[in-house]
């Protein structure tokens, strides 16, 4: 049995509740929130604390803050030499105070409150100072999901922006791609087909092998053509980079 | 039971062989390819031709070749005041010759060979002159595919640009995100859920109530630390470009 206490309340601390709540062979022993909060109902109140130096002993101390907030917490635990991890995609490890063991809990997902997700197939990047404590955040990650990687600083930076080009960026295509839409009366619902299509075909696919559209086939009367009929100069320079650079590197 | 002819042996002619052969309330009457082609194996060789003057009479003629083959072929046609459509998104109703009863029948998809897609999901957009072939080919579209949507020929344009957006600029991301990982050792494996989940949450939110990420919420510190961590010239420009977008009308 491995014990955990959570610190925070916002989407990932939440997530995180309501794995580990349901699994039998984690002790959630804990939950901090500085201020009053939601929480899954599978959470008790007496497990619920406002106060950090009232923290009880576990095996490891997940933060689960802002990353502007993460150091000023890790700095003000009332403890020394236990496991302290922050669930940060863009901070690095030693982010944290240097009192405590240190290490990383990154589940890589876009969590929001109105969607649920399946937990058990989000990726979790774990990383510590030292073996043993690899170790144990290891076996507490594949309790709850599927797969963990193990991912040094360097890399959760840049797995970090490759995420914000695959998820923020491409959903805010799927805004223009809307916008184009809601202009000229077209339900944006005939798109979601294709959309759910280019996102599976790359798991049979690599992306270059799946690229298509008039870019990829140098089609420059159809890009002359899809130019013209844009009107927002926005979405022009976008259609202009995106295409360059699909015909120079993709 | 509706008769069609289907003329071309490219991606979307095989999709739609594939879909009217497996329907016992279509007729598929005759294939013709230009030249010997590879065919789905339910299409027996006898009703195949490569004789545009050897056409069979059928209640419609899809015309499934590459944009700028379609007048031509149209135009060849041994027959008049017969109902012929294309399968373009970008061209125009009229670019089919006059001497016919024209329309389009347009299948919104990615298609490629090595993936299999479940063709009862497309969206099939369809367009006529006068009521009777709308009719006809919204029953024909019926048959093999969920949703179908009438949509003009102006429309249609806007919805192939949107396209172009949501999949195959939204696909050079992933290569984007693909190229990242690679420079830094990271598997690619890792961002594939995050990617699924971004464009499952559309079916729920709208893309702009979607949006999360530094540039939604303005973190300037995480994408002065992003661009940073770039190396590569172009990946900024791009990186620069969507978040500037996001930031002023995301």
């Amino acid at each position: 049995m491995i014990s955990v206490v959570v610190i925070g309340s916002g989407n990932v601390a939440n997530h995180l509740i309501l794995a580990f709540c349901e699994n039998k062979s984690i002790d959630l022993v804990q939950v901090y929130s500085r201020k009053t909060s939601l929480f899954p109902d599978c959470l008790p109140v007496s497990k619920i604390t406002h106060d950090l130096s009232n923290l009880a002993q576990a095996d490891v101390y997940i933060i689960a803050v802002s990353d502007n907030a993460i150091a000023e917490i890790s700095s003000k635990l009332p403890f020394e030499n236990r496991l302290v991890v922050h669930t940060s995609g863009s901070m690095p490890i030693d982010i944290l105070d240097k009192k405590n063991h240190r290490g990383v809990f990154y589940p890589l997902q876009t969590f929001s409150k109105e969607t649920k997700i399946k937990f058990s197939q989000v990726p979790i990047c774990i990383e510590a100072t030292n073996d043993k404590d690899l170790e144990t955040l290891h076996e507490l990650a594949s309790k709850v999901v599927k797969n963990t990687y193990t991912i040094s600083s360097e890399q959760r930076k840049s797995l970090h922006v490759a995420a914000v080009f695959v998820c923020n960026f491409v959903n805010h295509l799927y805004k223009i791609g809307n916008d184009i839409c809601v202009e000229k009366y077209v339900p944006f619902e005939i798109l979601k087909p294709l959309i759910e299509e280019t996102a599976n075909k790359i798991n049979f696919l690599s992306p270059s092998q799946a690229q298509t559209g008039p870019a990829k086939r140098n089609d420059t009367k159809t890009i002359e053509e899809h130019l013209n009929s844009l009107t927002n100069e926005n979405q022009k320079e976008i259609y202009k980079l995106l295409t360059q650079s699909i015909i120079n590197h993709g």
